[in-house]
């Protein structure tokens, strides 16, 4: 039979009220004695506090949601910090959910925040719902409580968004790598799996035709977004006669670099690069990589302001803020002017 | 006058307990027309959902809570996701928060993750909270669900814990140094900001006198755990006669690597070193650090078992179970044999 608070204030002779007010670790005056020994029966009963029925009456707190892809990654962490500092400055607490990529878990999390009361959401979509994205979209049509994407979102769906433009970002790269003088340009893609990653590919094309430049499909190598795909692409690309590769995340780029040292091979002596996310150069001590930024700062400013915004009414319109990604130059680009 | 489901049920002219449905996201048959009229008419009036009494028809869902001081650190963001993935095996979803090192976030978060009704709390204690930590051990005393504390614990609160032995990290870093010859050995603490980094050099110091080998107050510096300290420490360090430097973390190892760099010295030609955390050798393709390495997976794997353990009921002793953390062997170290 299930114990309530009753029986467990009749065993220790105390008021239902004063066992409530200690399981919920509320102020009450009542003797350590006292409190251990409500704990104590509580635990042997294998009590359990109702615990929704306790936030019923406790909840005066404002929370925000955040849901990312990928906590360990770099980019989400210092993302998810720094949102943390704003919703504080706000006055709100902050939780944050990671979905590993997964759709299932992006629509179990949200749901999971939503019950929980939360007053507002931000979500990075996993690569698996903008692709298949029919469970998160129907979730997302029905939602009762105001939300932004950030970096990722669906083309198809009309949300509140804010991101960096990709294709702008690969342009910029490409521009410098032109400027310099480089005809033969390459690219370390990371394939489809990512749609943020394929418009920098799309960008990348985009830019050599603009420029009037030769396009292969041949100069494009699938790194998979990973260290060891870094490191065979440059292989490959040792054997080619490209002068210049512009590589689409960090993480390739210093498989790129190992791949390189190993050959005896020096940048920018030997070949250029320009890579993407602008998070190692911390690392580097010996060398310094052209580039492009994307400030998780500026990103999470525009995602807090869009939803803060709309909790407190003050716009109703849908927000759709593209952000610019920022070219870092070092001297990791040869000039052939 | 504040709007109820009633008068929101009136004007849409559907029963009350659609629009409880609709306005929770849980499956109903009604048309995507009443819908949007229900979410228009609930906006209009600046309807809130009752969130917490949603959560108490809702919560099926079982959940644990996860507090580190600071989501950007490598380890805490490695840690967290290696936690969650070991939750979701167990069919648990984990919200993680960041208390930014601070006490007071301490106690407002873990008593947001206490009203949430999460079914058990994951804690990294801020060194806030561990040099000072009244307010926080006085919540941690009155807790009424399961907790564990993770890296960092309070000596005089007995609570179940899993945590890293610091000294022993630095035994073993002093240990391999002595091997290969080395007598004159420096060290760069973080100061005593962090009590786990202040172990490290209680660890250097009594490893040095277990190895009768000289020791000064003036072979410590001070790196405040930052990149530039490292950097300033190497300054200053080149001016000595010491052969070999414990760094007490990786962050302060790069600043000192770049010091070297800056002054022509090569590692480990003309300096030795072993780093504590073992994270930077992926960024350094052209030197290999050995560094004492805290295996975020294994401090997850026992602090969740830690967790479940109580969860299911299987163990009611305290746990206070130790980990060594491991030398990760690599060729940064001159051998005067």
């Amino acid at each position: 039979m299930k114990v309530t608070i009753k029986d467990i204030a009749r065993e220790a002779n105390v008021s239902t009220s004063t066992v409530s007010l200690v399981l919920n670790n509320k102020p009450c005056r009542v003797s350590d004695k006292t409190r251990k020994l409500i704990f104590d029966i509580a635990k042997k009963n294998q009590y359990r506090v109702n615990l929704a029925a306790r936030s019923l009456v406790t909840r005066e707190r404002k929370v925000i949601g955040l849901i990312v892809p990928d906590i360990e990654n770099l980019f989400f962490s210092s993302l998810s910090k720094k949102i943390e500092e704003y919703c504080l400055g706000k006055g709100y607490l902050l939780i944050i959910v990671n979905s590993n990529d997964k759709e299932n878990n992006d629509v179990k999390l949200l749901d999971m925040l939503v019950s929980f009361g939360v007053d507002g959401v931000l979500l990075t979509p996993s690569n698996e719902s903008l692709l298949n994205g029919v469970k998160l979209k129907n979730y997302l049509k029905k939602m009762s409580i105001p939300f932004v994407l950030i970096d990722r979102y669906f083309e198809d769906l009309k949300t509140n968004r804010v991101y960096f433009d990709n294709e702008d970002g690969a342009d910029q790269a490409i521009s410098i790598l032109v400027e310099k003088g480089h005809k033969k340009i390459g690219c370390i893609s990371g394939g489809k799996r990512s749609k943020n990653g394929y418009s920098r590919v799309i960008g990348y094309k985009k830019a050599l035709i603009k420029n009037n430049l030769p396009f292969s499909e041949e100069y494009i190598y699938d790194g998979n977004y990973r260290f060891d795909g870094g490191y065979e692409a440059g292989n490959s690309i040792l054997k080619t006669d490209l002068t210049a590769v512009f590589i689409c995340n960090d993480m390739m780029t210093l498989g790129f670099i190992r791949s390189m040292q190993e050959h005896g091979k020096k940048i920018p002596r030997d070949i250029s690069i320009v890579s993407y996310d602008n998070t190692i150069n911390y690392f580097l001590p010996w060398i310094e990589i052209c580039s492009v930024e994307q400030n998780t700062e500026e990103l999470a400013i525009s995602s807090c302001q869009c939803l803060f915004s709309i909790l407190e009414g003050k716009n109703n319109k849908l927000h759709a803020i593209r952000l610019r990604p920022k070219l870092i130059v070092k001297n990791s680009i040869k000039s052939f002017l």
